[in-house]
């Protein structure tokens, strides 16, 4: 049965987000420290990197890295997440991934400015929809076709995914640093562990991951 | 060498205190939950319950409950923690830990309306100050005669000594429920993390244990 799964970074004091970018380094260093654990894995270079030289870091934070490519067969994103944020004004932007976006199956990407559909060779096709969360991954779960649907972000989608309920497996890698901005994962969220079984499992690296898993055979 | 540690119970989005306390239960359940596995170590029904049958967990959780007790000389505690919010008015009160309290030293009462010191058989001496932070932290250095100094709560008094840059290690224990509100540890922290080894470790029962340990040689 499709499963609604979100993977997130976030720090210690709960932030999915950086504030720090500018023109020259646009994700900024707080999101460099965010992610770096993840980008080390072998799963990243492999999966986003194309790099098969067998570089990247095997353990725990590969065995998580590897579990967020594994099952999905669609995928849900927000507008800025895809960058139209940015480049929404631009009609051949075509986000961030080069020729061989890591994904391989349908992306909605909810948006208030819907733009003609996008095919990449490697089975990747992106839609862009006006659409609710409600609405948007009832597309998705028919073309998951029993596999799942994962909601890929960023923050505030994710959230309004979470707070309506629509989300059954939560996986959060934390990572031991506090940022004191950006926003947050957890308002609102109180209770979200009731009817879920979670695990947290720490990695040599200092990132614990959390996972809340719905108890439902859905 | 004298460190200045605080260990304290959180909940996963960051809450060290809970607000659901009532006549009949006035902890409440949040404060149960969050408390529940440090509760359940065989260190704490030695320690603080003075249960010697051998009953409680043992493992990852008992272990860090188990230092916590290690090499504590001297502590110091909010006005509340002692009580003094709900039974300041109380000239006879004397703690909320019997004739025993799981202390044996000195322990600095920081309040705006300071009474005559207690002393128990076991060797525990509450010291009741209207001093800042650093000025009872002074106090507490010189009785703890080379041993640590624990801030032992309640929130607000650790948020202040956390904030002063007074404390070297911090221990949290994260508990994997959300509970939306109470008082939130890390607020004004962005950068702790700088300058301290961090250390995670996942217990069996859900909690993670993550530790940040100043490097220097004060």
């Amino acid at each position: 049965m499709t499963r609604v799964r979100v993977d997130l970074n976030i720090s210690l004091d709960g932030f999915a987000t950086t504030e720090d970018g500018t023109p020259e380094n646009p994700f900024g260093e707080d999101w460099a420290r965010l992610t770096a654990d993840y980008v080390a894995t072998r799963t990243f270079h492999e999966r986003v990197l194309h790099d098969t030289s067998g570089a990247g870091t095997t353990g725990v934070d590969d065995n998580y890295a590897a579990r967020y490519f594994e099952g999905v067969t669609a995928e849900i994103m927000g507008a800025g997440m895809f960058g139209l944020h940015l480049y929404g004004d631009d009609p051949d932007w075509r986000g961030w991934w080069g020729d061989a976006p890591p994904f391989g199956y349908p992306v909605y990407v909810l948006t208030h400015r819907p733009r003609p559909s996008l095919e990449f060779d490697n089975g990747t096709r992106f839609e862009f929809l006006e659409a609710s969360p409600a609405e948007g991954l009832a597309l998705a779960r028919e073309a998951a076709a029993g596999g799942d649907v994962r909601i890929g972000g960023g923050a505030t989608t994710v959230r309004d995914f979470l707070r309506a309920g629509l989300v059954d497996d939560l996986h959060v890698a934390i990572v031991p640093i506090l940022l004191g901005r950006g926003i947050r994962l957890w308002d609102d969220l109180r209770g979200f562990e009731a009817g879920r079984r979670v695990t947290s499992e720490s990695a040599p690296s200092g990132v614990t991951h959390v996972s809340f898993e719905r108890e439902s055979d859905r």
